[in-house]
């Protein structure tokens, strides 16, 4: 049986959350909860040996990082997956793959850097967050965004292509994460709005299902739910 | 005919440049010089829309991130990649994906931030490095050449199991960023440098062809060749 480490908090985790929802793969929940430091338990290195989510065991064969786990299921779990979900057109899955390998020092760290900087740090220390790191961090999610506007979203209505993919939930989590802080992504951007609607027909209600924690914390600070 | 764009002073360059010459792979060399600026030119835009190396234009088919490529080229020239590179068996191929998708926000990050703090911006601003960046991302690399001691290597010969693979050329290529800012990752790290020896019989003569600009700027600071 799949086995399943995750923690809804962090957004690869709710990517891979979604997938498996959408994708009804057979699989065994097992939260691992970050704030009560679960991760860093004995038990858990044996999961994942650097102690983060999301993980994942499958009957003994275990294995880490959110993307290497999407690619790894969609070879393992034919039945459940889609083709367009990781194309096997060897064009159309470059096209995949250029976005998930791009996303590690743009999408992910440009969003991360900012909700860290703005949210998480003054909340972790107590002291107020530093305004030059917070203008940094904005200042490269921004450059991100324009990216989304002016390639990744120009030709096509998905990330990689005319189909939704494993691309597709990968971005909108990581860009749902700064919402925590206050900022909504999607505002002033008319190419990633119009996807995000389209991004919420093809995965709700999984998509709404992995954003309870988050949409609970906008709801906190008066914001409208994404 | 494979188009291949590239400059040897970008280490996912000299990774692919690695690859494609030991797999033999009919391509042609297309240099893009960074310090002259050929990459922000407009007919560099249309290959590469964020005007940066390595990209590749495959009869008509443009495609960049390194890893994509690498991947792409696996899967498109079968009869040049041997199967270890890129193993078609699902956990062998999950296990090359894992570190390739760690290594990001990792390897890459860790040295590649080292190089830039101590070596790279105080040669383009004129003005000393910072030395309190400089410890901050000396700890983070060390703490990754931490994890290939105590995880990547610690079991397997190659970083993702008994076989080189395509894993073991993109990380040695972004270990051996540093040594230009006088830091040889290899000293005090055993498994790290017995790894290094088995990766040199690997791969050379292509290694040391990529890293000829690399060792003369080595050379320059009177330290070894790597």
């Amino acid at each position: 049986m799949l086995k399943y480490y995750y923690d809804l908090m962090s957004q690869p985790s709710r990517a891979l959350y979604i997938f498996l929802n959408k994708t009804k793969i057979p699989y065994e929940k097992c939260k691992i909860d970050l704030a009560r430091g679960e991760h860093k338990s004995d038990e858990y290195s044996d999961i994942h040996p650097f102690q983060q989510v999301p993980a994942i065991n499958d009957s003994g064969f275990k294995l880490f990082e959110s993307v290497a786990i999407m690619r790894y299921l969609c070879h393992k779990y034919p039945d459940h997956v889609a083709d367009d979900w990781y194309p096997k057109d060897i064009a159309k899955q470059a096209y995949v793959d250029q976005y998930l390998e791009w996303q590690h020092a743009n999408t992910r760290f440009g969003c991360a850097m900012y909700f860290q900087h703005k949210w998480l740090i003054p909340r972790m220390t107590g002291s107020p967050a530093k305004q030059a790191n917070v203008d940094k961090f904005q200042t490269t999610m921004e450059n991100v965004l324009q990216h989304f506007e002016n390639y990744w979203l120009k030709d096509s209505k998905f990330v990689a292509g005319q189909e939704i993919s494993i691309a597709d939930i990968l971005a909108v989590c990581e860009l749902y994460q700064p919402a925590m802080a206050g900022y909504n992504v999607f505002m002033d951007h008319p190419r990633l709005a119009a996807w995000h609607e389209l991004v919420k027909l093809e995965l709700n209600p999984e998509l709404d299902e992995a954003n309870v924690i988050l949409n609970k914390i906008i709801a906190k600070q008066n914001m409208s739910k994404l």
